[in-house]
């Protein structure tokens, strides 16, 4: 499974496609555009009024968040220049994602984006295909970056736990797909590691690529407990152990298979991420902030017009749609894992239901962090 | 039909894509690579050696081709920087296309792009839809910019035999669907006025993107005769025009459609071209020459083992060739004209049948042109 090409959001505009299923991850650029709107206004004055700013948006996906960001960076700067009577600049808005994005879709888009902007400036929009824990950029050429629901994706399964042969670390995470309270601390440990790497690289590169004075925003999921066998979301990944395991116990799936996944995904605490990145040294934290957004939002129900506080539906309808909205996120990952012969239907089917039960105990509100970085 | 924005070559990888049908447009690369890698040296030196080199090229395509003149203007620059001792530079490699363009196809072939590049420096491979008659690039941004087989293209059917209500000038061109030998002289003279409009607005945006001392690398289809009614490859759609009018005496298509056609391309002459660009003014011409290229070329049978001197299957091995090489370009425009309703296998199959039999009596290499132009 080779993430760092290929991990890709399911494409095209169907059912199970992450367009269709994408309002999650369009809440949580709702919820962090303040911190990116006062970020972008503060990059566009601390690198001296660029004639033309370049603002990069990595991991863009496609479907109706592709433009999200980038269309509200822009006007945020457009209003300030308002503000001081400025020419606005013109815009270079880089989107990228990895080489199997549906670019081609965002790309057909594009005509109805740019009629958006009637007698405002020129706004250049490029497709950046490649994967950000990598140089993307020529140096010093970006005064803003943006990320949203992307930097927990890690580059791949923690290097620590893959199977190697003679390996003692391989299967120690046995019938799990994360981090588990039952696992081993060795589990968790390969995790902290393998993000430590990933972040590290993530930071030198967009050091790289920035000018002096530019911001990143980067918005993601995280966790408030220090510990990262306490974190708050563990029901996601512990729910699709659950499901899994109840198919290997029909013979649907090869236990072995089951034991030797684990999911490329972390989720730091604020703590971890301030020292990953006091540590590297080329960003100071401007802000940074804890966030919830869940599949039960009522923002997402009333968007659809449904009753947000019909209590019997409300447990199906949420399960439903975390249910469509991990799949359209994981499905090409398990499929690359699994292999063809994995049941996507009937182990999202499965997972929906344990998602049901699980909500009317449960809050649902995942924890995402938001934070606002300056390149010294 | 809105070419500027949804024009494009047939995407895929199938018997009838571009992909596979684009060995005319290889050829025309290879033809004209002696110009375009002086060009890059010359901008590379006249830019003043610059440290990240943004080089565009315009019409990328998908398939084999769409990477191919980057990749030879970076080998030249870099083979430039061991004689003479310098470092070389990062490239930006910017690929236009219009937005209907295959784009995910060209970057799934990125990873094995950048995997031809051991020990290179740092280069940069980005997608940049849109229309090439209208700004795609911030201002002052490019080094160097290529294009090949996409500037015989115009923005749009001439707009003066477009059918409008009352207006004399539609229709004029009956049964014709290009400037033919038996077309009144508006026709001409419509193609003409709509090149210069387009052709003005190109090197107008380009003037704005390309700093001082930066070129620009043109080939595409052109005529040596100073007439338009008596270009030398005319008979590409005087044979068109026949396969669709034999097919509307049967019914199988309407006579209206075709006579309402008017394939939105022109092969200008040297002396047209020279006019247009002294007449703008931004850029000077450092050289310009015509070269064949034809389906019969050697280089074409050979490359797929055949026998390239049989001649009593070349003309057939050529006109299948060619008729599908036009296919994979023009299918999209004339589906868009005439509807779904058109049988394409028939219309190609009778437009193969043609080409075959014209071939017998004639010389079969296409007219093209390769410029070269510097930025004042």
């Amino acid at each position: 499974m080779d993430l760092k090409k290929y991990f890709h959001m399911n494409s095209g505009a169907g059912k199970n496609s992450y367009a269709s299923n994408s309002k999650i991850q369009g809440l949580i650029i709702c919820k962090s555009q303040s911190v990116r709107r006062e970020a972008a206004v503060e990059a566009y004055l601390g690198t001296g009024w660029p004639a033309t700013m370049s603002v990069a948006d990595l991991g863009c996906s496609s479907g109706p968040t592709a433009l999200l960001e980038v269309e509200d960076i822009m006007e945020a700067i457009e209003r300030e220049c308002v503000e001081l009577r400025r020419q606005p600049p013109e815009f270079n808005l880089l989107l990228n994602d990895l080489y199997g994005n549906d670019f081609n879709a965002v790309f057909r888009s594009l005509p109805e984006f740019y009629s958006r902007r009637p007698g405002k400036g020129l706004c250049f929009v490029t497709g950046v295909p490649g994967t950000f824990y990598g140089r993307l950029f020529a140096a010093k050429s970006l005064h803003l970056v943006c990320s949203s629901s992307s930097l927990h994706w890690l580059s791949q399964m923690p290097e620590e736990l893959q199977q190697k042969e003679g390996s003692p670390a391989a299967c120690v995470n046995k019938g799990k797909v994360f981090i588990s309270a039952g696992s081993p601390p060795c589990v968790a440990e390969a995790y902290r590691k393998q993000f430590h790497r990933d972040f590290t690289t993530f930071l030198r590169c967009r050091a790289e690529e920035i000018v002096r004075g530019g911001l990143m925003v980067l918005a993601f999921m995280s966790r408030k407990n220090r510990e990262a066998a306490m974190m708050e979301d563990l029901y996601i990944w512990e729910l699709l152990a659950d499901a899994l395991n109840a198919m290997a116990s029909e013979n649907l799936v090869a236990q072995e298979r089951i034991d030797s996944f684990n999911a490329p995904f972390y989720a730091p605490s604020l703590e971890e991420l301030e020292e990953e990145i006091e540590g590297e040294g080329s960003f100071c934290i401007r802000s940074s902030d804890h966030f919830g957004a869940g599949w039960d939002d009522d923002d997402l129900y009333s968007a659809t017009g449904g009753a947000a506080a019909d209590g019997v539906i409300r447990p199906v309808r949420y399960a439903v749609r975390m249910e469509k909205g991990v799949r359209a996120v994981a499905e090409w990952m398990l499929r690359s894992h699994f292999g063809e012969g994995l049941a996507m239907d009937d182990l999202f089917c499965r997972y929906g239901e344990l998602l049901a039960k699980h909500y009317a105990d449960h809050e649902a509100a995942m924890t995402n962090v938001v934070i606002a970085l300056v390149r010294n």
